[in-house]
């Protein structure tokens, strides 16, 4: 047994040939590498990696001050603004674990999602007060400290309570080291997703997956050259897909961007030479329709990543005239972003354009360091067979998924069930070996890009006196990609109109979340009494269709 | 102490979200997202990424039959021949180790690695029969069984023994599953390495390092389009810098090359369009050379990595009007390869010729995935100061380093001390971070990119009856980068010549480490009675340089 083993034999880890994964060691490489290189843009603003680095460890000082430590949370509230990529490498400077919390969400959610993660502070934009201030009234102990994070390209605004981001970062007398992580399995991040239920779930996920993920990204999109990347995609969705830590990686510019400004997205592509994005479909397709009316011509190679629905031929055609090149991913939160990529074979570029759509606009194979995807049977686990027809669940595998939901073991146990991540997808697989989603299992609406549980739509309609029974589907959007409709069936004598339906909605959720359209009816249901959603799904997006045709 | 902890509470790692990084990962993909695209061009054989996947299966299965799995270490002496590129995957898909041998090495040395390192397989080129058979007589027992790989494209001739590679690989009913390791440290590679000592020094390396080295290659080179490779750096060179598992991770073609012949390197470049390739100055120079006479040209961009010494003004000015654009990398055997890259400041693009010779001719900075590479005192492991002057020894600490030397735990700890791994190498910091090795501390001549101790042919000629003293330093020369010179003290009465000294070295070592130059004289000594071979390396030179000038 001792010959099996002499490759083991007093070769042990030390301290000089194993160090922890994590991405802060590219900010730190990049400061020492490009240190007078320009790191982020935002308005006026400019600072190289080295300020970016210094920033970056001043934060980590001041959240030491508040005594945070390895095993706090930190939330943030913030649009893609230079503090929002400074958090990305200073609070796990701290060893602390970085909560991006969505923008769009309600008071009610924020106040959840405080409370669940036990944030121990709150950078937050002024944008953000009302819901912010509104969710710390519903918190009845443990409120973050808050810290205001000003933006001078804003109006100014009150503030909640004393403390501001810049001051502290500027009052710091000596910026915190940068040490990697005790263990790459140490939780970096924190995202909440919404699923099947009401209540958000939180994805913790670690060092060692968002440093595979920050290279994969640069396997992936062949990110070479100059890199300047426009932040269309928001921070906050699953950490921008890894890109704040990919950008450190390759010395790349982040052009920061409060909000989806088409006109304004247009103006900085051709000031800063833009030569990467990512988003949703829809991002893209007000870029290219505010393209066509603005009679805008890049001189340069632009290439996107689109997530989400597959982009449509009409927007591929407008964004390729534009010297566009869009990539089709697919992920989760809970694989770090993309996790799945439309691999282009080189003969593709024969194909005619609707050959094209259709080839790119399947989610494909595993992404570069993503160690496997496959469609399965739920039940067997078996895969199903390479014939584009037969229905399973997109599964995974691999370093690039979370460590699981924060508290909530049964949630975790469930998604890992027989050794694969379970994404509640479903797909087929195409003879080429790349998979097509075909529907999902799990009931999310996706609204330009954005996350939306119909059981918690749902939800909340049949907490309306007068409603007996209610579905919500997605209705296909030309603009957002999907919005939720809702079939409501009435207690008997109500009168209750669709207006009325959706401002209660309204006033209770989010508003992103509200359906757009009611249609009120008799629900069909199974013999069990399961509503069957498949058919209203049906219904009402050949209506939608018809109605597309018409217009 | 519980609320420290909440990230790693029911969060463990499980078989869906931990899987070993191993660099298997990468053709496991390839074979899968690149399946009919070239892999592999050898004259006229082609393979595709299916093909050499499953041709490595097939080794895997052909090395289980002779009951090789993990902690066994399986030889080769190959060429850049596919079999070599099937080597790199098929012996670790077994579970064992790759040693690559040097095949300029003496049938002494090749003895001494077969024996040392327990290969109970030897996969062998003909053109090394000669030196195999010889080195097999050396050894009592445990000789290796041989396989013989025959290349087509060779005359044939006589075999060691009865085994054939490809008809093994044919015979194969089943080709082996491809896993990853059990635990990504487990070994990968057994890279013998000459360092101060006459007997080699096994460097074991482990999967995560291949692993990431593979893609800091990529982040390195900004490996990006269609990569064709010309293999002009010999595999057997630390794996070939981990080439053979870049091209897989990016679905790479590797273009075969028996031997650095610069003729055929022109016509493979054109034919091909190679984007890609590495290689020691020696080689660079002799492409750019034999394109002088040959008034080919290329149409295209081709990128080369040079190591060892600075690439000299006149061959970078003759590559670059080749299309060819050097980067500068320096590594070692224990670093897989490159750990540092004179990463390429846009400023210095509008330097004068000769000043961009100084900046590439540095070895820069920490490779991409490489944790930090450092200058410091080796006594006291303080930094240099960056004045580019202080002398201290460069030194690195991260996840691309060996476990250590096999069975050799006492340099194993000395080469690890405090933390830090000693490369020997001396080294001024510039002020803008860039090392620059200033000297060699360990006396290792490195000739066309081999390395050949010093004190290991100053034993042999120490050896010789008639010699009394003898110091061996190196000697600068226009073709190899560095020749052996021999200062030779004689013993009284002596009648021995240079040329009969030079016989008795070639006859008893590998050719290429004999002294090109004996000069006879007294030596000079301390008053403690070593020798002060920085006095003889200085005049060796100077005098060198005055010929090059009379010349």
């Amino acid at each position: 047994m001792t010959e099996l083993c002499q490759f083991n034999q007093a070769l042990e880890k030390n301290e000089a040939n194993s160090v922890a994964l994590s991405p802060l060691s590219f900010i730190k490489r990049a400061a020492k590498v490009y240190p007078l290189r320009t790191a982020v843009i935002y308005g006026d603003q400019r600072y190289t990696w080295a300020q970016l680095y210094e920033r970056s460890c001043r934060l980590a000082a001041v959240l030491q001050q508040f005594d945070v430590g390895r095993g706090d949370s930190v939330a943030v509230m913030l649009p893609n603004v230079p503090a929002m990529c400074e958090s990305h490498f200073g609070i796990p400077m701290a060893g602390a674990v970085i909560n991006a919390i969505n923008v769009r969400l309600d008071a009610e959610a924020v106040a959840f999602i405080l409370s669940h993660s036990r944030s121990k502070l709150l950078l937050v934009d002024p944008e953000y007060y009302p819901v912010v201030t509104a969710a710390l009234e519903r918190m009845d102990n443990e409120r973050p400290t808050v810290i205001n994070v000003s933006d001078t390209t804003q109006q100014g605004e009150q503030m909640i309570g004393e403390l501001m981001y810049e001051t502290l970062l500027q009052q710091v007398s000596e910026p915190a080291p940068c040490f990697p992580p005790l263990d790459e399995w140490d939780a970096i991040a924190l995202g909440y997703t919404s699923g099947t239920t009401g209540n958000p779930k939180g994805v913790v996920t670690h060092h060692r997956g968002a440093y595979l993920n920050a290279v994969s990204n640069v396997l992936s999109w062949e990110l070479a050259g100059p890199v300047v990347y426009l932040w269309t995609l928001p921070m906050f969705h699953c950490n921008g897909w890894c890109f704040p830590w990919t950008l450190a990686a390759v010395g790349g510019i982040s052009v920061c961007l409060r909000k989806v400004d088409p006109e304004l997205i247009l103006e900085l592509i051709a000031e800063h030479q833009i030569s990467h994005y990512c988003g949703a479909p829809i991002v893209h397709s007000m870029i290219a329709e505010a393209a066509l009316k603005s009679d805008v011509e890049f001189g340069h190679k632009i290439r996107g990543l689109i997530a989400g629905a597959a982009p449509p031929a009409v927007v591929l055609e407008k964004v390729e005239r534009l010297g566009i090149e869009l990539t089709h991913v697919y992920g989760l939160t809970e694989t770090y972003g993309p996790a799945t990529v439309c691999v282009k074979q080189p003969e593709w570029t024969d194909c005619t354009l609707d050959e094209r759509v259709a080839l790119n606009g399947r989610q494909g194979v595993a992404y570069p360091m993503q160690e496997e995807v496959a469609v399965l049977d739920p039940n067997t686990l078996e895969p199903v067979p390479a014939d584009g027809k037969t229905v399973g669940e997109i599964m995974f595998r691999g370093n690039i998924l979370m460590k699981g939901y924060l508290r909530n073991e049964s949630a975790t146990a469930e998604a890992f069930e027989g050794g694969w991540f379970h994404t509640g997808d479903l797909a087929v697989l195409h003879a080429d070996g790349y998979l097509k989603i075909s529907d999902r299992s799990k009931d999310v609406i996706i609204s330009g890009g954005e996350n939306i549980s119909s059981l918690e739509v749902e939800d909340l309609i049949q907490r309306h006196p007068e409603v007996e029974l209610a579905a919500v589907v997605p209705l296909a959007d030309e603009k957002w990609g999907e919005v939720p409709a809702a079939f409501v069936q009435l207690r008997a004598g109500s009168a209750l109109t669709e207006q009325q339906l959706i401002d209660y909605c309204r006033a209770n959720m989010s508003r992103f979340k509200a359906p757009k359209k009611i249609i009120f009816e008799a629900l069909p249901t199974t013999s069990t009494g399961k509503i069957q959603k498949f058919l209203l799904r049906q219904r009402l997006n050949s209506a939608a269709a018809v109605a597309a045709v018409a217009s």
